[in-house]
């Protein structure tokens, strides 16, 4: 039986604020760095060992795994790093107020960009600064890898490849595997794994700073998966998320 | 013209206590981070930019690259971790206070481990719980190259191979490159690069928390060296650290 650790980062400064993230690269506020501690403890207290840790290139990925690795006395664990773990990409929408979007452009269009599987919110324009292309650290993508906008479904497609080269074998190869990354791309994972529908996935809420086990069988199909701690905990952080989502 | 960045971390808990460290996975003091986040914001003010970073499996290290890295706004830069750029293995001595070993073994004995080349501690003796192959994360290394003990020629010899396998490929390649590592792993760098003699290597002192940039030429022989900031500050950390390990 093969086993890899999902971890969803906690608040970061914009959730806070009710801003539209995505590959902006904000910080975890004090909340989101206290959920990141109570994750690791949690995980030592289980007496979870891993042997390589995955995340994207966004620090509240990045600073959540290295608060865990710190709590359980890891910090020696390889790390490795991708844009294919980022949050999905949230185009033009990026840095706006949830509230004044939907102002702007109508609460139907809004959900529909939020929840639908493959509608992208209008793109970021190739001379935006805000645009992936200005950033060092996205300056070995090629162009038609460099998103300036992404549908669930985009994120989907570009998480996979990293999945099926790096991670996956991984697991194979008996290796103990932690992902830190974000909402949407562990929902990409998630929905691989168990299958679920385009219309379900956008309904299906990870909650943040809580582990999420899954059982893999030598194929890496699903055998079972629950979150670590107080199951009750879990649900209604994830009924949290739902409430958010919908306000 | 090519250049790295050596780093060395600053006080751990047990520097402070005067006791031999070697490989014991010691925490930094308070005044070594302090140490690590004054290096990053020098590295940030003076402009660096690092495409990968390479440091030991000791959390001393490890923590000074992340904060480094965290002030610098580079922590999706990928980090690779080596036991072979860990501190020198100081054997049976590890964890001895020092005036505590002077006293048992002698002065003369005790500065004949800490000043020679050649000459290692005793070695830990294989069913001590303090013997890195009771460590997963030497997990992987070959009984032959787990020390029980090291002379500085050892450390030498184990970190070169990973200075020409991995770090300078990485260099010729154009990468920007940036080590946080020990004071005598880096001495074992600065030996190789400056052709240092066996005799003369001990005498040399890199102060901790300075980054110390080397300019290299194609081949990567070295055009000249320098710290960064003030240079005073620099000379007079090396003298304090000279007249600690006479005192």
């Amino acid at each position: 039986m093969k086993k890899v650790v999902l971890l969803r980062h906690g608040e970061s400064l914009w959730n806070k604020e009710n801003r539209f993230t995505g590959w902006t690269d904000v910080e975890l506020s004090e909340k989101g760095r206290d959920e990141a501690v109570a994750a690791g403890k949690l995980l030592a207290r289980e007496g979870y060992l891993f042997d390589v840790a995955f995340t994207s290139v966004l620090k509240r990925a990045i600073k959540t795994l290295w608060l865990v690795l710190e709590e359980m006395d890891q910090m020696w664990l390889p790390i490795h790093n991708s844009w294919r773990l980022n949050e999905r990409h949230y185009g033009a929408l990026q840095g706006l107020n949830k509230a004044e979007t939907a102002e702007r452009h109508g609460m139907a269009q809004v959900m529909l960009w939020r929840r639908s599987y493959d509608v992208p919110p209008p793109p970021l324009a190739a001379d935006d600064p805000r645009h992936p292309g200005y950033d060092p650290r996205y300056a070995a993508l090629s162009r038609e890898e460099l998103p300036a906008t992404e549908s669930l479904k985009d994120t989907v497609a570009r998480f996979l490849p990293y999945w099926r080269e790096r991670i996956a074998p991984a697991i194979m190869a008996g290796e103990r595997v932690l992902i830190a990354a974000h909402g949407n791309s562990l929902r990409a994972l998630v929905k691989y794994l168990d299958g679920i529908s385009d219309e379900k996935i956008a309904e299906l809420n990870i909650p943040t700073g809580i582990p999420l086990v899954y059982e893999l069988d030598d194929e890496l199909r699903p055998l079972r998966h629950y979150y670590l701690g107080d199951a009750g905990a879990a649900e209604e952080a994830a009924r949290a998320v739902a409430a958010q989502l919908k306000g």
